[in-house]
């Protein structure tokens, strides 16, 4: 397969967002997303005039935890993929800014692989898995420490991760969704206002894509656009307001988000 | 308020859903689902002609743990709405089979008080969250405790609820939307092969709904559609293939679903 570069956009002219192929400096306009039945528009406008937007629609989001050893710390390694939900409306642009919410304390990237699958998958072998995933793009697993783990002993914790992996803005992704590209050995890198600070291959994954995808489909079923977070590497630190965040990966793009207070 | 009744809806002569009002015998069907901008199409269907399906199309899907005093057993009481997403793939319909995975091993029942929101809510006010929610209907939070909490001492439980709370079927929702109804205090009762198991007024809920709505609100913006599954009363059992289970809330209706087991 040929390794082809999608994004969804907004031009000036043209308020509504949409979905395009994009062959070097131009965009050519496609009348659905690409992993939904398509044709090309005959539009076409140049890459610079468009404002990127996180390249999905989906109808559900997936994350997994503590998928790289370099991740764990002293926890254990899982015997089986962890998954959770991140909530579609805390997705966000390339470029959009990662908002702080006011009662947050303790806010941290998380860069990361995201998989977008292409065709409906229930119980799904691993040569179907891998056969669904129609693409990839980055993502940043924006999480907020103390409502996901608490204080001391995990005093203070939420019961469930909805709002420390799921607040408004804890989702960019993009900037392109390519399909094609062999990810299985790409290198992953982030970086806060330059410096690196998480940095390794996709070949680490404790839990492959097409093991994720299967795993997930024997007990819940996917849809075409569904997004799944692969989990992140190395250590992670607090953000502040003013930071900017890379996440790049290598064959796909570097994704760029602004730290913003909330109210600002 | 006059208090309305909403379904969605098939019937034998068009295959695709639709929504529509309920007037006594017959179903008015409405252009969109009634929390969205809508209109009486002129077409009605009798009631004994359409099947009811569940009575949303929600963008997103929360649920509230331990909200009643009487489901806690040992646990404490939160401090907070404890909160968490079902997938919108586990939306199950009136009559429709709850299926219980192959690999599952204790899946329980929860009847509970269901929320559809009928506006954008972000840093909602009590009094905006009490006017955002559109109406009611009755749900089934099916729930597996072993992934959920494990074994002794929590061995071998899932780190998130995602599929204890979301495999497919595992929310059963409906038979009607119902609008204009005060809510705060209706007797819900769950029965199992006509058995009550579970009854218990919606003012015994902790954390009461428009408390719920703010909450989820000031961290993660709401749409219009987004179901919020309230809470369970009482203790669970495991269900068995053959079961037959009710939730009933007085001025709501009766949720009924079978229990089959995977791949029969």
């Amino acid at each position: 397969m040929s390794i082809s570069h999608f994004a969804r956009y907004r031009t000036a002219h043209a308020g509504a967002p949409a979905w395009g192929l994009v062959d070097g400096e131009v965009i050519r306009q496609l009348s659905a997303a690409p992993y939904l039945e398509h044709q090309l528009t005959g539009h076409t406008v140049p890459l610079a005039q468009a404002t990127l937007l996180a390249p999905a629609e989906p109808p559900k989001i997936f994350a997994i935890g503590r998928n790289y050893k370099s991740h764990l710390g002293t926890r254990p390694q899982p015997t089986q993929p962890e998954v959770f939900y991140k909530p579609i409306t805390c997705l966000q642009d390339p470029g959009g800014p990662i908002v702080l919410p006011a009662n947050s304390t303790n806010v941290h990237y998380e860069g990361e692989l995201v998989l977008v699958i292409g065709r409906a998958l229930s119980h799904a072998s691993l040569e179907e898995a891998a056969a669904g995933i129609f693409g990839v793009t980055c993502g940043n697993d924006v999480s907020d420490r103390f409502w996901q783990n608490g204080g001391e002993g995990g005093a203070g914790k939420d019961l469930q991760w909805w709002r420390a992996k799921g607040a408004d803005t804890f989702g960019p992704c993009g900037p392109r969704l390519v399909r094609g590209l062999d990810y299985g050995n790409l290198r992953l890198t982030t970086r806060v206002n330059g410096e690196v600070v998480q940095q390794q291959t996709t070949a680490d994954l404790l839990f492959d894509s097409a093991t994720i995808v299967s795993y997930i489909s024997q007990n819940v079923r996917l849809q075409p656009g569904d997004l799944i977070y692969t989990g992140t590497p190395g250590t992670t630190k607090k953000l502040a307001p003013g930071d900017t965040v890379d996440v790049e990966i290598e064959g796909i793009g570097l994704l760029v988000n602004p730290v913003v207070a909330a109210g600002l």
